[in-house]
């Protein structure tokens, strides 16, 4: 029997995650989406239903910070596959609604506090391997960080592994938005989400051993196909925090493209003390955590989309050995925003992070990466993941001696 | 009998304005201080009990949002002046406290309405100068705008029209602060006044009517003594509303020296919507004003002081005719941020701010300032303010063309 499928979160992510599932409806059993306001669910649906797609999906209100809830909708809708796609607060309790009942769980961040920034690394070890005894006991499918970075950008690291090289000795992750969304300044995804990342130390694993950086230190200008010269700063990011446990001795680094307005409205805000998680007081006696208030004025990344025009980069440069010869492979998508506003009514950064873990579900429900255990990206079989993600909307090309060409 | 004086409000104008009425204690008769925060009053009292000053200051709380309260305490206090150096949210109710009472009411900034930025011009038409005909009718002294700028700005301007022309063609207004405070970013007096004054229409008055441009539109270098040349921009002020009733026929502009620095910070916050007085609503569904969080994370101004250096240029470049003669004439005022601090124990921004006020209050005790009606600054004789100021602290120079002296 086909698994029905509990999409949880109602943002851009997740909008193309459901458009994704709908669309590849064929592979799953009943298909359900909840979120905080449900209302954010039901225009999502009834955004699927206006593209003409047949596919159902029942529109739930969840609390997904409240474990027992979560179980108890896996429950009443017997999803055997949960698909979290909302904020990165609720990772830890959703995944424990999933060990609560046997349904498969598959997020595309890495779980966060909201009272803290940027923990100690590797940042996995902080919460979610805490639980990695708890799914094997219960044989509970986790699929961890299966966006696209963290996740494609991890598959394409053990794509190298598997076939290029008998040694890995650096994975640099390269992240390019060369999109232009016509607005003074806005993020492409949650911006609190989005400045939590920069506002902490960038950590990377080199040497066999963590460094840290600041935000903009280590500035690198990169040459990638189609979107071209670009300036992209070393960056903390999740998959750093994974791929160094299973390539230890290789430097992980990743790096991310920001032009100079970007900075100068990071840096403005962040010297301000406006991108803190912390409350202040204000003369008025009001608590206030100031990136709320900076999210709240931002535009909301879902509103983007219908102007976003231009094109991603996204990948992996991996330097290695095989047969004693050393080597480099770049393994790469390029993604357009307006296609992914076509076909689903998102951006392309939403559309690039919403379609993988619906590849993950796929294989999940077709066996191959049905796992019973807890999993990061690269420890799964690669080459099955990329392949669906080819006929999914994200093709994988790589560059090497030999040329860039389709994997 | 010599005034009691209740000076309302303890921030760093407020501390200035306390400290000189205490070294000019003999002019008084007993001093008081009111805030909203009693114990901030206490400091200033503490302070200038530290500097070995005999002069008493006794402290009070005051909601001076509520006229009757402020009636109460003027009533309690036997004030026969008071000073209001608090926000510039509560002119309305302190004037109206003065009117029910019989004491005499002097400000250095224009009434402002939390909720509302920049309102139709003459500004000062909205709120004070409704009060005139109750002023009068009640014999209510009330001196408005009598700070730097406003206030001895205005001074300059009438001391031209006495002394140096037949004619006004022109009163430019410029406020140049060439001092560090070493922070990243500080405002030099209340963030949410400071910005508010930038976040509207800048209004000009040229050829008979009102212009309009936007904050940072026109920008001009001017070379001044002992600052030099520095840019400044055609800015919106209050004394603009009141000087061009006198000066119908000339052109009256101010303008207010800016870093590039300020101008990019100020440009994000603005264009960000963070500037804003009116509530926004985060994803929690907490209610916030953006401008009062902008003032909890910014620096305190009174903070800035200790570590204050260099000077301020404020002046008036006055053109008019005399016997049918052109001519031009720049009246102003050097004051130095470190010597403010030795003296008062506040930077240079707060010293010329709170100073003036003081002066004021002197001459309505000794009577050339007690008209028994409203005024502002330009509306009463000049030279007795200027020359008193001099012996204050802040001497008043002019450059013409016989050169650059004391008035």
């Amino acid at each position: 029997m086909k698994p029905n499928v509990l999409i949880i979160g109602a943002g851009g992510v997740a909008q193309v995650t459901a458009h994704k599932c709908a669309q590849w409806a064929a592979e799953f059993g009943a298909l359900h989406m909840a979120s905080r306001t449900r209302a954010k669910a039901d225009a999502i649906a009834e955004g699927i239903r206006a593209k003409g797609l047949e596919a159902v999906i029942t529109t739930h209100a969840l609390d997904a910070m409240d474990s027992a809830a979560v179980a108890e909708l896996i429950r009443a809708t017997e999803a055997g596959i949960v698909i979290n796609v909302g904020s990165a607060f609720i990772n830890m309790t959703v995944l424990q609604g999933c060990i609560d009942t046997g349904a498969a769980y598959i997020d595309t961040a890495i779980h966060e506090d909201p009272g803290k920034v940027c923990e100690t690394p590797p940042w996995y070890a902080n919460y979610e391997w805490q639980r990695r005894e708890a799914c094997e006991a219960a044989g509970v499918t986790a699929i961890l960080g299966a966006g696209f970075d963290p996740g494609v950008v991890n598959a394409y690291a053990r794509l190298a592994e598997d076939e290029y090289f008998d040694k890995i000795d650096s994975i640099d992750i390269v992240d390019i938005n060369a999109g232009s969304h016509g607005r003074w300044f806005a993020t492409n995804f949650d911006p609190e989400i989005n400045f939590r990342e920069f506002t902490g130390a960038v950590y990377s694993w080199q040497g066999g051993e963590w460094r840290e950086n600041e935000m903009f230190e280590v500035g690198r200008e990169w040459d990638l196909p189609v979107v071209g010269k670009q300036t992209a700063y070393l960056s903390g990011h999740d998959e750093v925090h994974s791929l160094s446990a299973r390539y230890k001795d290789a430097d992980v680094r990743f790096w991310m493209g920001f032009g100079p307005h970007y900075i100068n409205v990071f840096t403005v805000l962040k010297n301000l003390g406006l991108l803190s998680e912390q409350p202040v007081t204000t003369a008025e006696g009001q608590q206030v955590v100031p990136l709320k208030l900076v999210k709240a004025v931002l535009p909301d990344p879902a509103s983007l989309a219908p102007d976003y025009t231009g094109k991603t980069c996204i990948g992996d440069l991996v330097k290695g050995t095989r047969d004693g010869k050393p080597g480099e492979v770049f393994i790469y998508n390029v993604a357009d925003h307006k296609d992914a506003y076509n076909e689903v009514g998102s951006q392309g950064i939403s559309y690039t992070a919403g379609v993988p873990p619906v590849a993950a579900a796929i294989l999940i429900a077709r066996g191959p990466w049905a796992v019973k255990r807890m999993a990061n990206v690269e420890d799964l079989p690669a080459r099955p993941f990329l392949e669906l993600l080819g006929e999914m909307g994200l093709p994988t090309r790589v560059i090497d001696a030999e040329g860039d060409r389709a994997i």
